[in-house]
Formats: structure tokens, sequence, C-alpha cells
């Protein structure tokens, strides 16, 4: 059983490194840091104990990896457009692909450029960061979600699990769709408001006005969600995200760093698509519109 | 016929002397100015021809004030209840107060405290502001809509609209609701958003996202509109004004002076009034809620 790793940043460079250091054959795709890595390994330091990868299966492109048995996809949904050439020199036909990406509709997508391949959504609870050139840290949580799409054989997730288990990452199988759905209840509303408020989470929830519009975004997506067909999020869900938020130290989700850094906002895997979809089962979400344009606005005048 | 200006800014001072110019008699409040106004008089630097008022009837205190005939309230809502002070010793059983400011529901609530106060909105079309103690800048358009809110002496009304027309300024008079309504068609798109993304008029309809959400702000308010029993707004409206504005200079409406200066925001009369009127009628403006959500947390938390 290998693993390949395609983009080594803050998540596949902290999950790569625990597996690689439990044992697996792990093969890490690198771009800017493959030279620095392939000399120096990758250095992990994390609130559960720092550690060290001497000898890292580094590579500089998909064609030089060997054909692996579980991918794990830890690209910015907006590279995903690179896994056309990435994916199709290490896929088996057994190959199970799990996207650790934000949004809603990401394997959907994937699926209809591979067809037969196997997929699954990993949902990753993590704060973790790449800080300089393999040096990857991680500050808070850790696990992991692994929710199926469309893997035939079950046994291939039921290993990932165990590997992860071993690596001391936990690590559950969930239902896809609540999954992806549920982790929208939180992605849709405080990534995109501290964006546009330049603010943080704690800020928003302090504020009575931002409180309630962050609630009642997050019905939006709970009332999305239903409209798609996963019944089982109600309104004591968006109550618990929001108490759950609350005791979080002050945070900026991944859009705001993103923001910050110049990097391209995930717009459309966070926003766009699920309006999309939850347009096309008749229910709109009018607050979080507003919310996709504005990030639009200030991606297109402020970020470039 | 006497005339009381209260509140001689960019609106009052623009006005007040174009009636006092043509040989009304205008009575000013004024508040910091006083002294500077009373000794140099008041300066209008006007796209039409600049021109001097030299002696003023300037006053600090409404106390020293005659009893008027007619009252232009052109404060900014946010100072209102200062209007409880104001108005009592100049009014006569028969004065009619204008109010020439923004938004929803103005005239309801200072009818509620003088009940049996003639009282019409005025709805001024025009670029005007204060540059500096006693100096009016009147840039562009100028022309002024009276709707009568409950004035049982229509002569009075008549008697203002030509008194403008003598002092060079168009102005006619329109249905109250249609008047307010149709103002908040423009104004809560734009002068929200343009808080909101700190940006201008002419950026905000260039760019595809934040134009389609004008219009759809703008849909929401034709909407409470109708709701609110004033049936004569459609969407070609929404169009017209886009298209009016489109061809307008880059412009920053007067909540966004106001946010620029550190003054307080119209946020009450402008957005939480007529989505509360909506929704007592049983129509929401989801996204003018969010908008209204934004400012009062910009209000809280970057303006003061």
């Amino acid at each position: 059983m290998n693993y390949a790793i395609i983009g080594t940043g803050g998540i596949g460079g902290y999950y790569g490194s625990k597996l690689a250091k439990a044992g697996k054959d792990v093969h890490f795709l690198l771009h800017s840091d493959y030279d620095y890595v392939k000399q120096h390994g990758l250095q992990v330091n994390s609130v559960n104990g720092d550690f060290h990868l001497d000898n890292v299966n580094a590579y500089k492109s998909a064609d030089e990896m060997p054909k692996c048995d579980i991918i794990l996809v830890c690209l910015k949904s907006v590279n995903n457009s690179l896994l056309q050439t990435i994916l199709p020199p290490i896929l088996k036909p057994s190959t199970l692909v799990v996207m650790i990406e934000n949004g809603i509709g990401v394997e959907a997508d994937i699926q209809e450029s591979f067809p037969d391949t196997y997929l699954a959504a990993g949902l990753a609870f993590i704060c973790t960061a790449k800080a300089a050139p393999g040096v990857i840290n991680h500050q808070c949580y850790g696990h992991i979600n692994i929710g199926n799409y469309s893997c035939r054989d079950h046994s291939i997730i039921e290993t990932l699990i165990n590997d992860f288990s071993e690596a001391e990452v936990v690590a559950n199988e969930v239902n896809y769709d609540e999954a992806r759905w549920k982790k929208a209840v939180w992605n849709m509303p405080f990534n995109g408001m501290t964006v546009a408020l330049k603010t943080q989470t704690d800020v928003l929830l302090r504020n009575k006005s931002t409180l309630q519009l962050i609630k009642d975004q997050m019905m939006e997506v709970i009332g999305a969600a239903q409209a798609c067909g996963v019944k089982n999020i109600d309104e004591a869900f968006a109550d618990k995200m929001i108490n759950d938020t609350l005791v979080m130290t002050p945070y900026s989700p991944s859009m705001r760093l993103d923001y910050d850094n110049h990097r391209p906002m995930e717009i459309y895997y966070l926003y766009t698509r699920p309006i999309e979809e939850a347009r096309k089962a008749g229910y709109k979400m009018p607050k979080l519109e507003m919310l996709e344009a504005e990030l639009r606005f200030i991606a297109m005048t402020q970020n470039n």
C-alpha cells in the first residue's frame, strides 16, 4: 500500500509526514520546495510533538512518481485543473483519490474527467500551515473525516482509516453529502465574512448584527443542504457551530489567509458551486449570493 | 412668508441661500459656524454661478429665531432628536416642516412628537457640500421634489414650490410614498455598498458581480415598495437608475462621505426602518438586511 501526497503544504505536509513517520510508503509531489525538501527533509512542528523526516520521497513531477494505491490531493481547489496532468501517471485501476479540499462539488468535477476512478472526500479539521520550505507548523486539532464518493472497494477506505490511526491521526468514515454540507455550514459564513469585513471569527460573533448575519447564513446553508437531500442537519447544528467557534481562539479561516497573502480565493467551490446546486434544487441563498458577489469584487479590485 | 433653515450644511446652506438671494425672508440656524457666518455671510460656489450673501439672519439657538411659516430641516437623520427642542419655539399652528433627509419613516417619527404639525418630505437631487465655515460648494444637479405627508393646507406647498422657482431651484410636487421609495431604490444599494466595499458607484457597476448585486438589491427595494402599497415602481425603474448612474461621474454617496469623515452613518432610516416596514408588510429584503449588518459592524469596529 503506497501513498501519493499531491500538494505538500500545511495539510499535505502534515498528513503525509505523519503517515511516513508511521512507516508507510509515502511519495510527496512538491513544486517550489522540491530542492530544499530533497536535501533537508521535512520538519513538522506540532502541538503533539515535533519530528523530522530525513529521507523524503520527493518528486517535482508526477511522471517520476510510482503509481499509488491512495492519493491524497491537498491542493487549493483553484489549482484543480493541474490534476488533469498530475493524476494519470500515478493512477492504478483501483487507486483511491481522496480530495482534502474545501467546498461543494469538487468530487463531481474530478469524476467527470476520471469517470472510473474511486473518489472520496477528506474533511480535515486542523490548524496547520507551511511556515517555510520544508517546515510545517501544526497548531491545533488534526482529525480527518473520510466520506466515500465513488469507491466501490470499501476495504481501501478501511485501510486508509487504519493507516491514519497507526499514524496517530484520528480518522473516521462519514456520510459524504452530510459531511460536505456540514463543513459548508461553518465554511461559507466564516471564510467569506472574515474577508469581506477584514476581521476574525471572534469579532464577528461579538457584534450582535454580524452574529445574527452569520446565523442567517448558516441557516441558508442548512436550507440548501436539506433541499439537496441532506435532511439531518438542523438549526441546532448552526447553534453548535457558533458555540464551538465562540470558544476557539480568534481565527482567520483559509480564505482570509489566502486574501492576506494575495493568493487566489476559493470562491468557486466555496460559494458559486453550492449556490448553484441549491438553486438547481429550487432553493435560494440570498445572503451568501451577496457574499459571493462581494468576494468576487474584492478579488477583482483589491487582491491582484 | 418666512423660512427657517435647520442645519446650514451643504443642503440647507445651498437651498437657504438661493431663497435668500431671491429676496425671501430666510433665517438660518447654525452651530459651529455661527460666529463666522454672522460676521462674513455665506458664500455659495455653484456650477450655475457663484454668489455671496453679506447679511445673513444667523442664529445659534432656535429660541432666538422668529416663528416661521416654512421650516426646511436639513439635518442628518441621526440628529433628529434635536428637533424635540429646535422645533417648538419656531412653530406656528400652520407651519409646514419639510424634511430634506434620506430614508424611510422620517416623517412618521416626527409626526409622533408633533401630531398636529404639517409635514412634507423634501427629496433633494443635488451634489453639494460644505467646503469650509460659511462656504458651500455646489457641484451638480439641484432640483428638489416635495411630497406632502400631512399638510392639510395645500396653498403652503404651492407657495414653497413657487418660491423655489423664483429662486431658480427646480421644484416639483410628487407623491410622498412613491418619492420616498423611489429614492430608496438608489439610496439603499449605493450608499451602503460604497462603504462596505470602500469604493465608488462606477467601480461597483463595472464589476459584473456587484452590478448584479446592485440590481438584486434594487429589486428588493422595489418589492418592498410594492408590498407597502406603492405599486407603480417596477424593474424598468431599477434599470433606469443603473443607467443614470453609469453616466454620472464616479460618485461617493453621502454615507460614504460620512464614513470617510468619521461621522455617524444614517443606518437607521436608510436600512433598519425600510427593512422593518417591508417585514411588517410581509416582505423580506435579505441582501439589504445583510448590508445593514455589515454597516453596523463597520460602524462599531472601524468608524469610532
